[in-house]
């Protein structure tokens, strides 16, 4: 059974709580239970992490190398800014799957430019929570097509 | 049962011919049969449509308001340069989900801008023909999401 | 009696029926019987055509070099980003008044240029379904300044 | 009877001796009048003001507020530069329409941009004096417009 | 006691009377008597003056070299577009406090650049009429910073 | 008693130390305990709190909405590149006053432009020590006029 | 024999009768002659086609993979728009020479850049008619050259 | 003899008074008495004028029309931000030479480019008050040149 | 016969030398000759000349003059650098047609644009040594049209 | 014996491990091995510190104030996005050379600008590890200038 | 008897025979006469180079230290390329007037910027040979500046 | 042994002359003399050259292919704008170090950016002439390395 990561970055712990009318009422508790129990369901072991601090997020990245086989990380506002965890992105040799609540593509122009999705797999957005479900669906192809089951 | 629109933009007719080592050596014959198949299991009747005139796409979004409940579109080239596709999403009252095959925000900078995304519910990108089955997946979640079933 | 063609760009067969609010709940049809009219008081004889395809619209203009005396066109979309149309524009020996519905100085920041008008004798937006009026008097005011009426 | 301001921004005082290639033989004493009647012709009474001072382009904007139901303006040079008169024309609750003799679109890039135009109802450029026949005619279809008379 | 020149830019005249859901319902006179006691009360004579006009702008602030001590300034929409009202708070020796109603971080594009923030002591924005009272206390924090008195 | 979070971003645990002669010779402890008093005579209760961890920033905003109800913010050296920091700022329903010791539009371009004001109440820079208390009267005067004290 | 594609975009059936000063009088189907002669003797059989159509354009690109050896392409308007068809030069196999009659290099600012070109093997620019000819040429030598004739 | 207009702009009735350690302790009025003995040497009768207010400038280049050969002009500030002022040098019939005091090109970058000197005979700067006597002599060198004196 | 100078600017000299699986194995030397030969049996005298000096670049320029009836021209390096070299080109009465050994719209972004084009008749560029080859016949066209052989 | 940091940004502990092909397989450990005895050699005392926090990393140069006479510091990925980075350097009294493993020059568009070089002494980058042993010897060079050693 | 240095940049030795309708019949050998006769009517003696080459340019420069107390430099179309000939500027110790035939500030945007001019004294340009008398001019008014002459 | 160049650009000949307290001022000839003796301890055999034309710059860079392991280049002023001294570095078999005296991340914006790093090995900045010593150094580890010394 495969390990996976599945990171959230800044602000996320607020989730539930804040604006719902716009990120819906779903606690991050209530989402990675979801998580866990849709990778179960697709034969992957999910392990959640949420933290605020960079250097935490590119520590959980360094760290998956140990353990997992993928990861979804949702970066959050450092999606835009943040060089170093591109690098920690880019450093490991585990596929990411970037993903995002909110279509990003709609919004401020200067969340229209991720510099963590051109060193991931794949980019995800706009669907609210079922972002996430479609991101380890995403990896679990990912894996297949690695292992030529195409 | 809803029906689906799955729209396929310029040059995805070659699919499986040109660059297999980067597209795969699916054709788009067989990713419409999957793509009927996956949107039977999803309870979706799927529609598939290819065309390298933008007209033509124009047109086949303004016929969709007729028959579809939503879109799954992959504007190929035109995804950065087509204003005129961007109103037929945004003047239609459909949901509609871009789709691209490779990475785009991973290549030239002048992919890196979508004009169709702003007016999409979300993108997803990257995940070769699996970003398809992604996005009807995701348009079945907006569905649910819309009939409160979150 | 002069001829006029009215050429209206990509996704304005959906006039009336799209966004009502904004756009006014006239149809292009009605539209085209008003021009008709107008263009009668006016000693001009409006013929009006519509397509969603750049390549036709090129056509079109190509073809009013051999009957017209002057065009209104409303390029949609296409205004800002076909340098194709602008050499249609500028290839034929007709005055062209370029017209917009809406005020397109007031919306997207892609929207503020315009590729055709450089090319064009003016342009009027802003007005609704009058703005095509204004644009036929405008071309009626062109042609007697022309004739030396002044 | 409505009351209308039409206002001519700076060095519009110098109409028909200035270039008369390129503006015409009219001076402004004899657009005012030509304004005048077709004013009177289409039911609205017009009063017309040039001004070269922003400040005093400033106020009789403000002032119109108190007598006028709408405005026909070519702000001239302030066009391009100036937020104070953009400013004015918000603050206040009348319908402006921004009018030029020249096709601006054709001109210095720097005369493309209108820092005004975002908050009048329209604009009207290229046609020479006529665009401001057209620019009333507009504001009386604007009027009509607001009573429901579409 | 010191006297303290405040100074109101273009459109401010209208105050109270523009969007008072905005600017709030207090009149220019109403907010000009506040200051007036609120100086008295911080040791300052307070003389305000409001001007749509540049000139007079930099002629006010010219003459108060003669008999102010400091300069309370609201320069509205010349804030983004004047090099000579900058030249002219550079030219006088005395500390200017750049104030302004709204927030105008929040607000367009080309509203979040100041020509005149740079040559002056600070900037207080946001806080509608209050942002006077602020601006006043700011100069009396400078002055005692000046006499030593930290 | 409103409680209020005084919050300092990073390098201002070095105030009084690092060049005095541009910051002054207070240190951070004094400033704290002025803000502490001029709290106490405005009747709010300030907490103060000083990080150089975007994280913990991140996280004392966070906190701040369970007792707080309002922020003075100077987020230092984040101000120009912290996504992060805003999207916090926007997330909790608290009013926040952002606040520089120096004339930040005075200095280099990439300070000139700031992440988190467009979030905030309002904006005070340039009075050294003194814009902390100009932001707690600030503070003071939106929660009068939310009581309708204006 | 090779067989090699000579494809002219929007515009070019325009040949001969718009600004001859300029174009020269000689006409497509007079061109196409001189082009169906040179290629004979150069050994290459020409076909030539011209197309309005953006669509029509990128599938005869797209057909020519099944019986061309070359590609002479005339873009017109569409060289400085069109990712789609930059995609399908990229996508079939075949040596692409852009043409141009005109020197675009001497030209308005958004003609300076192709995205054509850069996909294409080289670009001749500037030589009216002849830049055709020298296109075939351009191809005989890539042919020579990879056939090892140096 | 020729009649000339010496213009200065905005904040130069400050000269002498302001930075005499920049802009010398010359005094506008004993600037004005040079240039009149400068232009009676060169067989040139000046006028001086002065005026803070762009709209004042406009109107006296306008007026020069009537009574001058040729202007000197120093538009301050409003070099770089006037279009209006760009405008009246354009329409009137007279050589104008832009003058500063100060190296323009060697300040701040919004300095660098001036709105009025492509419509002038060229431009003096960073000669102090010489600029002026140069810019007179230049003036004449045009009228020489005019005359055929070479 | 008319006389041609080839020009090689920077680097060229090292044809053959550097990098030869992209610039081929062809020495300046061979490809001088070539050229020479093929001038022959275009009736043209050739006479080639290298340099890696701006100054001398120049000087072969306004040298050829005296002797040439036109040019072929790869500046290298300085395409994209050298107002001097465009300068010299526009001084000089001959027709220039510039050169490329690769494809530099393909290249690095500064190599794209070139300041020395807009004053040329033309541009090849991307046909290896053979790009001179189409050079000096796109010459003899040009000398053909001028004498009205069309 | 002078005391000096060097301090590693994010991603530095994967040195050794990551892309052994790019940075070599030299550990963080072994680097900072050879740093202390490369100091000892050069008369100074190297203490090495990691860290993947920009706060900690700030924190690191704040009591390098207390106790080091000089810093040489890899700011990996911040180095292009840390105004708070730069602060810190600024704000403290010691000279700092900046380092990079590699030539970051000729690396993607984002890093070619360095918020943190313009307060630092100077910069060493494109010599692998030896980067860190150059910048040791440059801080040595720098402190014998200071002594007057030259 | 003050020496100064008169320096000609790339292709002004072909002053008289390029396009005499724009630059004069005027030789280069004629107007260094001039310059002559009129630096011994000002007091000075003028000593002419000219050169196509930039290193010439830059020793000459660097020369002029040894013998000359000024220099009247006309960069050509190094003015707007070449930082190495400002880095010789700014390295002598002389001032530099620098000077241009034409209106630069008219022509193409890459000519409105000067590489050079930031570290001259000033810049006459646009008045053809008379430019280069003028410099002189203004040369010696530099030189009676420091002497104290006023 | 290996041979070295030092290659010096333009106006370093006049290093320990001119503002030596920038500077230093040591000698060019100093200098190179230092490196003499540097390389002997290193075991390298350098030959140094200065030059102001760039011509004589590319020409050294070519030659030291036939003679040189390894180039220390200081290109001064050429740095920022010659994509001919580019070329040249990038068309020698030879590793390349660019220096600098100054820290030129800290000067103008023009200096920020290099067009010879991308193609040299690294680059040392800001050390006066120390950054020559440690090139050198850093030349003889590339050696090391490339030998497996590691």
């Amino acid at each position: 059974m495969r390990e996976v990561l599945v990171l959230h970055g800044p602000n996320l712990n607020l989730l539930g709580e804040r604006e719902p009318g716009v990120y819906g009422s779903m606690s991050l508790a209530e989402l990675d239970e979801r998580l866990l129990k849709e990778g179960e369901s697709l034969g992957m072991r999910v392990r959640s992490l949420q933290s605020n601090h960079e250097g935490e997020l590119i520590e959980a990245l360094q760290e998956a190398r140990k353990w997992a086989s993928g990861v979804v990380f949702n970066p959050g506002g450092y999606t835009h800014t943040s060089v170093a965890l591109r690098d920690a992105v880019a450093a490991i040799d585990l596929p990411v799957v970037e993903v995002h609540l909110s279509n990003v593509h709609a919004r401020e122009v200067f969340r229209q430019n991720s510099l963590i999705a051109p060193v991931c797999v794949g980019q995800v957005s706009g669907f609210g929570w079922r972002s996430y479900l479609l991101a380890l669906q995403a990896l679990k192809g990912f894996f297949e097509n690695q292992e030529g089951e195409v």
